[in-house]
Order: structure tokens, then sequence, then C-alpha cells
């Protein structure tokens, strides 16, 4: 696995949140809380990343990771450059690497790379010069460390102290990298009880996800929760047996209001989006009163303010 | 219809020029004046968007209006984020909604929207928050404001006082976003006399563009006009009815030097762009010493200038 | 041929390095060293071109060349838009010249444009307003004038006094802007001698290359070379003729570390990149200690500063 530390003990890249401690994603939580905005407040000007080129690597042409990036790098000063390029494996290993040398030529202090295959990020951090940082926007089914951190963060500020809370991850949790960067976080924050919903089919393999209960009936997954975080299921998914098509699977782990209601009380519902309402969570509950899914959108940009700030930060006083 | 003003009466949308008073488009277009440079000018920096963010919502990955937009924006020192998203029913309208409500939490102050069907500015515009406002980019057929804005302005520039004013809009009258904004602008502006000419199959309905007299023969409707406006015509449209075909409707309905000569001496000649040179108009009119088209283009930008200051100063002293 | 100088022997457009004389040329390289910067240093900001927008009009959405333009010119403080518009011959002339007049209305400074086909650049540079000026990016084969420039820019800084130098560009000649912008400008620079290694296939005609010597042995055209410039072969022209199939291509003109040592011990190897590795250039020689590839791509950018710089000076002072 690709270091993500300086010798200096300063974060360099952000590619999983597994390894990093408790401290230093409280401090990123830290940050990011003070970089929330009020809906409609203004923007300070910032010159924290002046000088500071980030470019972002993403395979789509626009998706709301990379407005999210975007905007967060351009409120903080920095230059933003947007590519498409193709990283993964249809372009070789070299070719791959050539393009990142080409871009840290080009003075990109900060690659930000969403890639459907399993090792990209790791690659091109483990070879770009020790000036430049790697920053995952999303990586194959394995890391979503920004996602991670934005969900924790909104469930501090809707819930406090994760040592009591019950979090439930329903759905496909197994092709999912926002559910094992979910799962990687609250785990380092010490989150009292981790439980995984899921249908046979889209349960994780036995090694993974160690720690949390696992419920194959959403009705006994969510009894008491006090945070039910709902993942996207895929269209592609979804043909692959009768049990996943659309109405059934809304019937067997769809979330609906008098389900939440097996959860506590109080509890909140997240959702990294987009959503397929209807297919794995009613539009009652998507824009109820327990929804902190808007907050998340919001917590993502400030997240990763305090991503990028930190990788900066640590480059030292001379920049 | 949305509604577009905010309760203090100040401008919080612009979907549509329909509603908007005299006063209010004599009050933008003036601003839009002061935005006015000359060929080379150097652009003034200014700070009047310091903060706010727009988003540019186009379905086509890129045409002149977006440019016009993104400068505008860029040049009052907003930033701005392009995405090319699917808005239409092609996306259900709940998740349409979901990408206005995530670009609302990420603190997008302004979107530019542009899309092929009726209604999405104003769906988008009845749901976003208080804070946030929407700007038309084109909407179907029936709207396209800062269009009509633009050529206000450009013969207020040219032609001075509307109610001396003659004004002859030519073409595809009935599929016309252009048309339509137009009509609605100069009627407000109190012109003297509007005229469409079109041929039958594009004659819009009885009961639109009141006040308008029609003509079917272009040179009976440009007899001593002050303005020719000038209609692109789709190649869908000429594969329709062979009266449409290129060099056929370039016979009847193509605006050629002769036939300009019909219309005053001093009538300027409008075009909203693309051409379809030898089709509508002939180059030499084009080109030629009454075109104002390319004041046209010059005049977008500080109109749409004019618009996103309108918009943001309406929000009052705390931004 | 476009005038490239204003009346007042100033430089308007950079189109082509033919006619740009030595000491032009030596000022731009000079300016240019000014603008390199260590990696991880920071970037300065200037507002060398504030007020100033550049266009990069593209037909692909997203390059190195793109890119390298796009950092250029806002690290100088300008504004920058990126269209993907097709200005070639598909859309007659005149549309692209209605596009041209449009972004010059839009108040755009300075187009960079690349093109595939021949004399686009120059069609748009001799009708824009006098104000505005033209970057070729790269047209067809013939011009790719601020690559020239960076080639030059790395031979000076690693080996000196052209009028020492031996300099060999091998491969597809016959197809290459880079070829010809690097022979025009180290030839103006008074380089003692310039070598092409081409197959015969790939050989220009003979009326080009004045005052090269012609190679068809990669083995004798390396000989006591100070610099060695690899060239990309198309994916195309290696499907023309089993000659150039890419093993066999290889076998012949592949630069291996055991023909580099056929060169002057100290030479340099260049490549415009991208590269096709084990068909044009083994890896071992791309990444090897003789390789300057990654200062061409970060002289790119300095270059591009320079002639942006340049093209605005000449404006006058009151810009």
């Amino acid at each position: 696995m690709t270091e993500q530390y300086r010798p200096d003990g300063s974060l360099r890249h952000l590619l999983t949140l597994e390894g990093l401690d408790r401290a230093e994603i409280e401090r990123l939580l830290e940050r990011a809380q003070g970089y929330v905005r009020a809906p409609g407040a203004p923007n300070p000007r910032s010159t924290t990343l002046a000088g500071i080129t980030v470019a972002n690597l993403f395979t789509e042409p626009s998706t709301r990771t990379r407005v999210s990036f975007e905007l967060a790098a351009k409120r903080l000063g920095a230059e933003v450059v947007n590519l498409e390029v193709q990283l993964s494996s249809r372009a070789k290993g070299e070719s791959m690497l050539d393009t990142a040398y080409t871009l840290e030529a080009l003075h990109v202090d900060i690659f930000v790379i969403r890639d459907a295959e399993v090792g990209v990020p790791g690659l091109i951090a483990a070879h770009v010069a020790p000036h430049v940082s790697v920053v995952s926007g999303g990586e194959a089914h394995v890391s979503h460390p920004t996602q991670g951190l934005l969900d924790a963060l909104t469930i501090r500020q809707r819930k406090g102290d994760f040592r009591r809370l019950a979090v439930a991850i329903v759905g496909d949790v197994r092709h999912s990298r926002v559910a094992r960067s979910a799962w990687q976080v609250l785990r380092t924050l010490g989150t009292a009880e981790l439980r995984i919903i899921a249908p046979p089919l889209l349960m994780p393999e036995r090694g993974e996800f160690a720690g949390c209960t696992r419920f194959e009936r959403l009705e006994e997954g969510l009894r008491d929760a006090d945070v039910v975080m709902m993942l996207r299921i895929q269209r592609e998914r979804m043909a692959l047996d009768a049990s996943l098509e659309p109405a059934r699977y809304f019937a067997e782990y769809g979330l609906t209001a008098p389900r939440l209601a097996l959860a506590h009380p109080a509890a909140i519902v997240l959702h990294p989006q987009p959503m397929n309402r209807g297919v794995e969570i009613a539009s009652e509950v998507a824009d109820g009163p327990q929804s902190a899914i808007r907050d998340q959108v919001r917590n993502g940009v400030a997240v990763r303010m305090a991503v990028l700030h930190a990788l900066v930060a640590g480059r030292g006083p001379d920049r």
C-alpha cells in the first residue's frame, strides 16, 4: 500500500482512510467544520492555496464530486484544471504514468483522481515527485475517502459522540467504496455499533468489514439505529438476479417511512447520491425531516477544503 | 408561472421577459450599456460578484451563449463552474431537482440553465432556496430573455427611441424563443410597429404575438422597416416540407441586398447566430454595412453582466 | 502567408517559426527561461495578462497542450475559456470565421487554435480585429511553433551554444509538425548540423528540410549526435505498410540504450509526447539519465507564458 504520510508525519496523500488515526481524522473534521457555511452566506476569499495548481482527473465529463473538489480548490485560491483522461489499464501502466509525469512537469501540485479501476491513485502517488500530492476522488469499489469524511462530519454534527451510536449501512455493501470508507472512519472514531444490512448477493466477503454485525433483513438491522446510511444500487446490479429487480428490491430493502420508524426516533438518514428514488429509498424519506442528505453535500465541499489544506500545509513553511 | 420577483420587488430570477415592466428593462439596459467596452479596450476588474458562484448548466458541451455567460460572470469576479447535465425529462423530475439541490448545497448562488424542454428553468427556480437565482440561457421554443435584452440594447444603441420604430421579425417565428423574447421586450418598450414575416408553416398560432402585423411575403413585410431581425432556420425544419428546402427558402425568405433595400435606408439587420448563410441570410447582408450582428454578441456579455448584477444586488446589503 | 508582425515590428501572431529572426527567438527563450520554476517551487502570482481573455479552441476535449496553454495564461493572470469547436472545413470557411468573430466580439484577446487542417489558424489571424492575436497550438503537419520553442529552450539549457551542436530528428519526419518547427528554429539559431533519420516511407519530400543531412539507417544518423529528437509515430501510419508495423519499426528505428550509445556520451533525448514506448523509444531511454523529456514539458509552460507575454506587450502601453 502506498505510504500516505511524509517522513515528518504530515499527510501527503489521501487515498484511503485506512491507517489514519483518530487524531488525524478529528483534526480534518475540525477544520472542515470551520469551513462549513450557512446556505447563502458569502464565500470568504481565501489565499490558503494561492500559487497551488490542482488537476481534477476524472473519467466522466462532469460529476458532483468533480464540482465539489473544483469549488473547494477555487475557494481556497488554487488554480484548477479539469481533464478527462483515461488513466485505466486501457492505457498501459506506463502511459498512465507519462500523463502523471507530464502534469507534474506542468507544476500541478495536487492530483484529484477518480477511476473505476483498483490501484490507479496509489500507483500515481507512488511515482510522483515528493512535493506532489494525490487525493482519491473515488477508486473502484475500494475507497472514497472524502465521502467517508463527509459522512463522519455529518454524523458528528447531528449526533455528536460516536461512542454512543449505532450506525447501519444498507444496500449494496459488497460493491461499495462508500461503505468501505465509512466503515474505516467510523471504526476509527470509536462508533459503538456498526451494522451492515444487505441481501445475500450484495453482502461482502466474510473477511471484510471486521466488527460489523450483519443483517439480511432490513427491519431487523434498522432497530434502534441512530444513523441509517443508504447506498446506491447500480442499474447493472439490478439486472443480475430477479431478487435485485427494482420493485422487488424496494419491497425488501427500500427505506420507507414505516421502516425508518423502526430506527431510533431521532435517527438520521444518509445517502451518497445520486439516489434511485423508489428503489433503495422512498421520496418521503429522502425529502423527510430525518434526511441529512443535503447536509452531506454541503459538508463535502468543507471536507475537501480541509483535505486540500492539510496536504499543502504539510509541505512546510517554504510554500 | 414561477414568480420572478422577491417580496421586496427586486428581481430574483430571469426566466422570461414577460411581466418585466418598462422601468425594470430600462434599468437593465442602462446598466448593460455601462458595461459595453470598445473592442480591445482592457477589461476593468470588478468584484461585484466576489464570493458568488455561478453554475452554467448547459446540455451542449460548448456554445456561444455558455461562453458569454461564463465571461460575464468571471469579469464580475464570480467563480464559475460549467456542467453538462441532462436536466430534461429523460431524467425524472425528481432527479433533476436532486441535481439542483446538490448544486445549491455546494453553495452555487446562480444557475444559468439552457434546456430544450419547456419548464425546466421554472421548475428549478420554484424549488431552490430563497438566496438562489435562476437565469434562463434559452428554454425550448418559449424564452431566451438575455437574447431579447441584447437585441433591445442593440436596437437602442443604433436607432434610439422605440416609439418611432418598425421592427420586422423574419423566418421561423413559430419555433423561435428568440422571436418570443424579442416580441415581449419590444412591446414593453413601446415599439411603434411590430411585424412578423414567415411562411405559412412557420407562422405562429393566431393567439400568439399579439399586436404584431403578419406577412407571408418578405418584400411586403420589409417595407420601410427600421430593424430587420432574421431568425435561424433549423436543419430539421428544412426537411419537413419542400417549401422549406434551403434553396427554395432562400429564394423566398432569404435576406439579400436588393430585399434589404426595401427597408428604411438606415435599417439595421440582426441575427441571433449561428447563421445559415445562403439560407436565411446572404453573406453580403450578414457582413454588410447595415449588419449589427457583431454588436449583438458584444452586447450579449454586457447584458448578462447587468442581469447577474441585478440578481445579486437584490439579495441585499448582507452579501 | 499571414503576416505575423504588427507594423511597428512587434509580434502579433505566432503561427509558425518561419520568418522569426534570431533576435526574436532569443528574446522569447530568454523570457521563457525567466519563467522556468523548479519543481514544487511556488507559482509567483502575476498580473501581466490581467484583463486579457484567452480562448483555447481545441478540437479534442483535453490535451496536454491545452492544459499547458491554460496554465500559462492563468499564471499570468488572464481569464481563460476552453471551447471545443469544429473549425475545420466540415464547417464552411464562413461559419469558421463567424465563430471567430463571435469570440472577438466577446472580447477574447488571444485565440489559441489547434486544428488538424492546414490553414485554419492563418485564416482566422487574417480576419480578426487588429488588437486580437492568434497562437497556433498545432496545425496539421505543418507547424507547432511553441513546441519548436520549448525544444530549443531545452537544448539551450542542457547543451548551450547551438553552433557546436549536431541534432538528429528521428522518425516520422514526413508527417510531423514537431519536426518542421524544430527544423525552423534550430536553423535560425545556427545549429551546426541538422540530420533527419527516417524510413523511406516517412522521409519528407526532397524540397523540404533544406540543409539537413538525410539518413535511412538509425545507427548512421545517430553517430556523435548531441541531441536526439524522437518523433511519435501514429497508429494509422503503422497500418500503412508492413515495414511500419510496431515490432519491426522498433527493431529498425526504436531508440534503445545500445543505439543511444552511438551518439555523443553527453547526448540528450527529446520526445514531444505522448510516447509509444516500445515502438519509437525504449523505456530504458525514455526514463534514463539522458532523457530531457520532462524538462520539455516544464519548459512548455514557460515558453507559452513568454509567447503570451510578447503578443500582449506589443499591443502598447494602453493596455
